[in-house]
This record gives structure tokens, sequence and C-alpha cells, in this order.
């Protein structure tokens, strides 16, 4: 069979790409001979906007899911529609307390689907991606994502540092999380702002480092353990919006 | 191949039993033909502690580890010892600002290996497990707590809510994380504290629920978004950590 557009699998990221209607969805495609509460209410939504659904076997499934954890369903979309920057920027109208995430080399999709799950629950409502040496939105991500990612503004860059220098000219202020960092106990933001979060292993880049307002870290026992990414990202996410307010 | 003792698979978790040195490593099977600086590593340290080492093919590993992501490297260890409720209370030693973990009802591998690192970042060292119901220390919850539970105290219990009476009596306070509780901003903590985690779907259970002194939330935006269950164990732990000096 011959797959056209986005492959979105699990319960969770198809119910809300449906529920979003942020895009045309072409074709769903659900495991024989399962049936529960969730496909059920899936379905319903499908054939109420008329997508074509077609019933196939798990195999199938698992070849068009690329063996992700498809619980039995999955869509084919148009592709994910990303924002320019300007638009982005133009989209605030003057909000003064945004708060921007911007990830810098994420490259596990896990931790990338974790965070905008994060953002999306903290009105951290658009995300910055940059095109190389990051994880794009795949399969996995939005699987991993729970379905957030129909709810944010995804932002694909060429350059970050380009990026932050142009954000930072339209008033915003750029925080970088950093071990090195001022403890978020003892932070306060200004905004409209962006949090920059790095690599898995190695952090911000020196670059981008150099480009932030100001360092913010996670106070932490000892030297070797050290928190998950995505909920590090999640922790001052947190903490930036309940201080500006946001939630 | 006939296995004996747990299963540990996975770079991290296999460097921490072997670092931390808590228990008997009985034997350790490497991937044929693969060489890095982790693995590399693991075995001068397998060497010096003279564990019997063994070179299988990776379908062999595969069938090991259970077809978890063992990265090529899988041990097998003496059991973790378990602790009795009495001998962590002991341990306590009058420490008055001690914070523990009770999970109930999580059933993911993911999200309570996650929850185990974290706790291991924030200081919380003793971490309580009802036997029924909740996810035990499997090789799965090894590979994704990253090798933090050879650092925490683990105490396995029959009844949780017997526990939280228990530890009332020893003068621990106790606090649920809960939609409906105070949000962490507004939260002051007494401690020794423990804080209680339940079910990814259903959050605590009701007679749970009434045994809490306080109930905690985390604010969030709208009402279809909701965090990961690991994410939101650990801001509410980090906010515990940092308010009780453990960090």
């Amino acid at each position: 069979m011959n797959i056209k557009g986005e492959v979105i699998y699990g319960v969770h990221p198809v119910t809300e790409t449906l529920r979003s209607r942020k895009r045309n969805v072409l074709q769903m495609f659900i495991v024989k001979g399962r049936s529960n509460a969730h496909l059920d209410n899936i379905i319903v939504m499908a054939k109420r906007m008329n997508v074509p659904l077609l019933r196939v076997d798990v195999s199938e499934l698992d070849r068009i899911a690329g063996r992700g954890n498809h619980q039995g369903i999955v869509i084919t979309a148009e592709p994910l529609r990303m924002m320019g920057l300007s638009d982005a920027i133009d989209g605030l109208q003057g909000r003064k307390n945004a708060v921007w995430l911007a990830v810098d080399e994420i490259t596990d999709p896990q931790n990338l689907g974790s965070m905008l799950r994060s953002a999306a629950c903290f009105g951290v409502d658009t995300v910055l991606l940059p095109e190389h040496r990051t994880v794009g939105i795949t399969p996995a991500v939005h699987k991993a994502a729970c379905g957030a990612i129909e709810r944010l503004t995804i932002v694909r860059l060429v350059n970050l540092n380009n990026t932050v220098r142009e954000l930072k000219d339209h008033g915003f202020w750029v925080y970088g999380a950093d071990m090195k960092g001022t403890p978020i106990n003892k932070m306060k933001y200004n905004t409209p702002a962006l949090l920059i979060i790095g690599s898995e292993g190695t952090g911000l880049r020196e670059k981008t480092r150099e480009h932030c307002d100001e360092l913010v870290s996670i106070p932490q026992k000892g030297t070797i353990d050290s928190l998950n990414a995505g909920v590090a990202a999640a922790i001052v996410m947190q903490d930036m919006a309940i201080k500006a307010r946001l939630v």
C-alpha cells in the first residue's frame, strides 16, 4: 500500500489531530478485529469528518507505523503547517507575558515529545526547532507528545543564534538552561521570554550560551546524578510559567 | 543458557550497579564484536571485580534482556536488597529534612524509572513501592531509571495506608499529588515528609487521599492537557527538595 501524507499513530495523537481540525486527515487505518472505547470514539469523529477508513491486519499497521507503538490506530494527514518566525512574532500581538521554548540538538524523540507535551501544559505555546542536529516532528515525537503538537505553534529554524538575535530585537529576554546558571528558586524572569534547552549530553553550545541574557539551573544533589532532559525542561518551564502568570 | 539472578541491562544501569558495589554481580554478557568507550570502561570495572565475562551474539543478548534496549551489555546480579520500613525509619537517625516518595498504582515502567531517577537527583533517597498494582523493579524500570536505583533505598510494602499511618506516628507529614491540591508555588512543607504519587490515569485513591495532611497540585493551563506522571512527580519533588533544603 502506498502511503501519502504524514503518519500519526496512537490513541492520543490521533484523537488530538482530529479534534484540533488544524489539518486535513487523508486516511485512517484501524487494526482488524479490535474494538474499545478509544477506538470507537475515534471512528465516530472520523466518520463525521468523512475520513476514509480502512481495516487492516496488525502486520500492515506495524509497517505503516514503522514499528511504532500504534495502539491499533494510524492516520495519514497533511503535513503539520510550520510557522515562519515573523508570523509567530506577529501572532504575539503585544502579549507581554509569552514564554517560548527553543530546543537545540535534542536527538531523542522521547525527550522532544516530552518537552512538547509539557510546553502545552504550561502555556508555552510556541516552540522553535532548528533544522539541523535536532530531531524533527516524527511520528515517534508525535506519540511521545501525546497529541500536544496540534496545540502548539512550531517554528523551524535555519540558524538558532540568528533567531535569538531577532527575538531580542523584538524585546525577548533569552534564558538558557545550564548547570552553571542561577538556581530556579533564585530566578526572576523578564518577558516575553525564550528558554533554550541544549543537547541531552553536552548542554548548550558555547555560542548559544553567549547569546543568553541569563542562565538558569535546577538544584540537584551530588554530581553523578542528572535529570532526564525532558524532565529538566519541564521543571524550568513550570517555574517560568508560574512566575510569568501563564498558568 | 540458564540465567540466574536479576537481569540488568544498558550502559548506565550496568555502570551504576558495578560502581555502587551494593550487590554481587554474577555474570556479564557483552555483544560480540562491539567496542566503545562505555563498554571498555565497564569491562575494566568487571575485571577488577572478577565478574565472569561472556561474549555472546546479539540475538542471545536480546533474549536475555527480554528484548529490552540493552545497548550491547547485560549483567546478572544478586537481587536488589529491599529494606523493611522500620529499618528505613531507623536509618533516618533523626534527620529532620528527609523527603520520601511513595508511588501507588504506577504501572508503566518508563514512568516509575523516571520517578526513581528524579528522586535520586533531588535527594529523595527512600522510595516506597506497594507490592500490589504497582510495577516492580523490572529490568525495564532499571533501564529507565538510568542506574539511579543503586543509590536509593527501596521499601516494598503490603499496604500503603497502614504504612502512612506508621510514618505519621514517626513524625512524617504526608503530601499527596492531586489536581485539586494547593498549587506548588503556594505550598510550604513540614518535614520529614512523604510525597504520594497515584496512578497515571486516575490519581490518588480516595482512601489514600484521606490519609494525606495536604494535597499539592501543579498549575497547568486548560483542562485537556496533562503532564506525564514522571514529569509531574519530578516537579513536586524538586519543589519539596528545594524548600526542605535537600539540594
